[in-house]
């Protein structure tokens, strides 16, 4: 986190003057985050340079994608109780946001692990947040995915209905060598052309199961397979990703791993 | 939403310089964002602003705070190709987040309306986006509680543990005489204390159902009732809510509007 | 102060690049801060956070608040000359600016101290510099009143005429439970009206001391003195402070606390 | 003013969300801004900005640097009742903190409008407002002196007694051949020794006017009195102005013009 | 342009308060800017941005890109004199330093066309400005490599030393799916073990042209030359460009595009 | 460097989320930075705060405007392989392009050294980034010249096209008594009218030498040279520059010390 990122942060929840805190008189106290049911870690990193910017030190054994129980402490504070009192909620979102997503992204990550495909996120991240919630992805086992529109190109359905898969796949390849390419398609014959065009990633978008399947099989028989890596996508839900994951395909790409994923609980408690 | 931020918001999805879309051929086209499921529409305005600012022009006959339909167009828009392709995932990005929220606010504020209960978030967000998730709480119709440490006090467990009640009230007086004061207790002792001292508002916290109302039985008994404001909280989860709306207290607040909420799901299609 | 602000402070008064201070031979020095005339001591938080950040060591025996006489040495430094010499005026303007602020507060809350009644700033800041203005009233033993629109809710003579009170105070009670409201009246039958709609606060506007002891006994009268705070404002100065302060109110907020207000006089001498 | 700027001052009144304004129903009102006491306007230009910003449109007679009268309407104002109501206060303090300077800064080159010196204001601004402090002082008719440490040199006691004038001024020399050196001095020797050294300006700190008149006349004899500007420094109040603007010297400048001038008195009206 | 980055631009230049153009009486005028010799046109875009913000309105009939010849007007400008004269140096070294970037680039490009080859910038680039560097380079023709250490990876010499080749490429592989890897090689033998590492691309670096052509003849036999993409690098100047371009690699880059082009000349007349 | 502006710079070259070097296990190394050509040294103060900011401890021998010798060690790392290897390129680019500018600069000072002609700078520099290309102009013994417009006022040929050299030079005047003032002139009979006025600084801009010579004797005549700095100005490059500074002028000033310079080569090697 850059300093005036951080401080931002802060000043989002103390406000222009919190008149209270400055009020009290100061004590040297210790305290305790816990966290309140089991999950994968993550947002430790963000909390501790929390408190470090506070004044506040910290000790703590466990580290950021460490599976943690309901009950365990996660950090042991010791300083002033102004700053303590002043600054944990923003320590605490940090660590209820980022271990919800790591939580739900190492569930999905267990579940297909035997498949060899990575469980990927997208581009549906709070505005403003989204490296920290791409970081907590990566926390739980996953790819971050392109952070944005420069990194990595990606050819959608609405750029091939205006250009046309081969005019948009020529802009592409002109914007840089050092690009991957990835071309979005919904049926097999898409694929096919998009293979034989030189995309560097396919994106299997909204197909079922056994239409993946077949399409995955037309690749091998026209020797497309091995140069191009295979992502499948749109709405896969947890309880149909183990079936998209033995498909055959490389990746999986889930929105879910950060619109719908809840937070986990964390409480601060003075000695 | 100032320039910067809006700014920054678009920049953090374009990154540097997304040379792709700049390449392409622009065009005049026109689009619509459609929801593909039913809520409460919310963050419309923002999507709306986001367009504005590329010169992208947008109709539209839904406003924030309506139930909208799966199906429903929600933005028609016009405009340069380029400018739609490259800003469109900051705008869904909006609309799905506070949509989420509103949708979830309202569903609780439907089931407790009988009760005259206000249905509140707490300042559990995702840090940079308070002020959003807050709006999007509002437009579903509850209540934004404070928005920082500044505008209102609440004197809390770790405070009473350390200062006590009393003391932390008195530099809670201090700290200006606009601000309201709550005093968050555990049980129907402490709350009649509270009321005593002269608490605005007190906030019954993890309390059982049959303690609060206990509680509101005795401090009416002490005519203490009428001059504070009840606040139930502590994972009042969905399925609880109504048995803690009908208890006799004012204010419910509920964590998950913000931290449980998942996205409602929109797209947008070119035409 | 964040980083970036007190960067931004020392920048306005250094420019883009302050050569003849960096082509100066550096050498360590000694110096101090004089006051040169009584007052209170408001700033030296600033002050000391401002020297720390250039490298500069200081150390003091007074602190914000305290009554100084003039002659007095409020901070030994001890650093580099070059630190000294090009970061010193920043530091005076803070300790000038806001002990004039607190020493003039200070002067009227000892005059009415017997009456119980506390003394408020307004919003009449200075533009960018609010924070600072409001904590040097704070020192001076005046309260800091609301810091924005966002804070809590004053609805003025405007409103009134626009929206008519009634319909005004309903939208601010729809404006969150949190917020205190207060009500602007300038005569005893809307101080009634006010009172009875439940406002927290009404604002006696540039009323007579008569008037004003009139209203506050027909409200006591009608059983509605306790349960609203009374504050006075309107040009109130300092030679008519005491007679509003012995009306019953309970506070004066006086712009001129931060609006007329002149600085107090402080020196930089290199030992 | 800059974009990012402007909306941080407004934000600053505002505050993160002020839900009363949003909620009360828009309607398109007229609203005037009076001046209630006699004075030199400054600030319009930045009152205009602000609500132009905000979507409301203005009319007015006056311009910047006019003396306008005590009743007088500064500016017409048309539009949402809501951008009125809820960006007033910034306009009315940019209006009042520069127009507060202008009318002193007036009222002192009136004064001594016949000796042909120039009044001139210092560094004792508020920080992070001295573009628009000393932006007042030009529009009533002073002199803005540098505005940092980069623009000019000021050789002040502290670097004489450091590094001595000689060793001070080569150095200042070096720093380039495009900024004005000023020496500052306390009797009629030194004051020939930095003409002689090739100074720009003497600043004649803190002396009394005979001794001004001694020097000048000194400085003359030796011709060295054309080659350099002449500044009288040092708590000169509005009482002595005269005297010391008759000396025979060039430029006054005066602390007092920032650090003492009180606001002049604005307010907005909706009709 | 972002609003706040332009908005610095123009800052920079016109500093604190640029007194003597708000002085100046304001006339409407007639302005052009003519370049004075021959070469490629770059920042065009930029040059009518700014000159949009500050109300100047311009025609052209060239666009960036363009081949023009000394003494063509590139600019008609139609506005304020203030403005013109105020925000004019600003756009003048947006058009320098692009356009040289791109009369250089093109250079380059032309010269090895025949070949296929591509050229490329580096990352030397001048802190805070890279963005419009590499929209230069793009706009002679050439292509912008990577924008930053996110958007691909490079395993440089540095990486090898302290981690090896293989142990560094399986954490690029972990840092995600979508980013292309390069290795850095400086001999045939480590192009080899690249390639079957399964490498993107491959910077053959520092090698004389001999070696290059015996790497790629390598490469080819062991049917690895198709899969990878070929870079060489290494202080390649214009003289030693074609026979490089020649050897049968795919991209060079360049450093001296950014870090040793000198400017195009342009002129601003008033008519 | 200010805090915010450094850590900018940094993110500008890592990007979003630098994973590669985030996932390397970190080692603690050593590493060196060495100059690959002789020129003289300046950056070093900027790659120090940058290492130091990242946690790199630095030793050093030499200064910032040492001549230094292609293969020397011009810093020694000691530190984290990632910090190293993830922030070296944005110290090694402000090495190379400031050393570029202060090779360049010294030159030209070396060869004018004899004549004691100032070598000045322009205000054609890369926006955002002048004043570390200021200070490598000094760093080489060069003079900065103003940094922007409103440090000094420059009256130049299109003020005097539009408003004349006495009316320009009026309101020259009414900017503020601190400020010189220069007038850009193309003839002797300009230059003496200029100099009659009152100019500090008097440009001959694209004179050739001999009328240079000339101006300059005329001026002597008629008593006005001394009371005028005079600088030549207008393309004037290396192999011209004796001869213009054997003119009798004060200063030469040369925009190609930041247009045409290219950079020095520095490497880093971790050992």
């Amino acid at each position: 986190m850059l300093v005036p990122e951080l401080e931002l942060f802060l000043m989002e929840d103390v406000g222009k003057f919190d008149l209270f805190h400055d009020l009290l008189p100061d004590k040297l106290i210790n305290a305790k985050i816990t966290v309140k049911e089991d999950g994968i870690l993550a947002g430790l990193g963000e909390a501790i340079r929390i408190f470090d910017h506070c004044g506040v030190s910290s000790s703590y054994k466990w580290k950021d994608g460490d599976a943690v129980t309901g009950g365990d402490t996660i950090l042991d504070l010791k300083g002033s109780s102004r700053a303590i009192l002043q600054n944990e909620r923003v320590a605490l979102n940090f660590l209820g946001r980022m271990s919800g997503i790591a939580t739900l992204t190492r569930r999905c990550v267990d579940m297909t692990a035997h498949t060899g495909v990575r469980i990927a996120c997208t581009r549906k991240t709070t505005p403003g947040f989204r490296r920290f919630e791409k970081r907590a992805v990566m926390i739980g086992g996953g790819d971050p995915h392109r952070f944005d529109l420069t990194d990595a190109i990606i050819i959608k359905d609405n750029h091939i209905r205006i250009y046309g898969m081969e005019m948009a796949y020529k802009y592409a390849k002109d914007a840089g060598f050092m690009k991957k390419i990835e071309i979005e398609v919904e049926n097999a014959e898409d694929a096919i052309h998009a293979a034989e065009l030189g995309a560097d990633v396919i994106m299997l978008d909204n197909m079922d199961v056994s239409t993946i399947i077949e399409t995955v099989s037309i690749l091998k028989e026209k020797k497309l397979r091995d140069s191009v890596v295979l992502e499948a996508s749109g709405d896969i839900t947890i309880d149909k990703l183990l079936t998209y994951a033995e498909t055959g395909i490389d990746v999986i790409s889930m929105g879910m791993l950060t619109h719908s994923s809840r937070w986990l609980d964390f409480g601060l408690e003075v000695d």
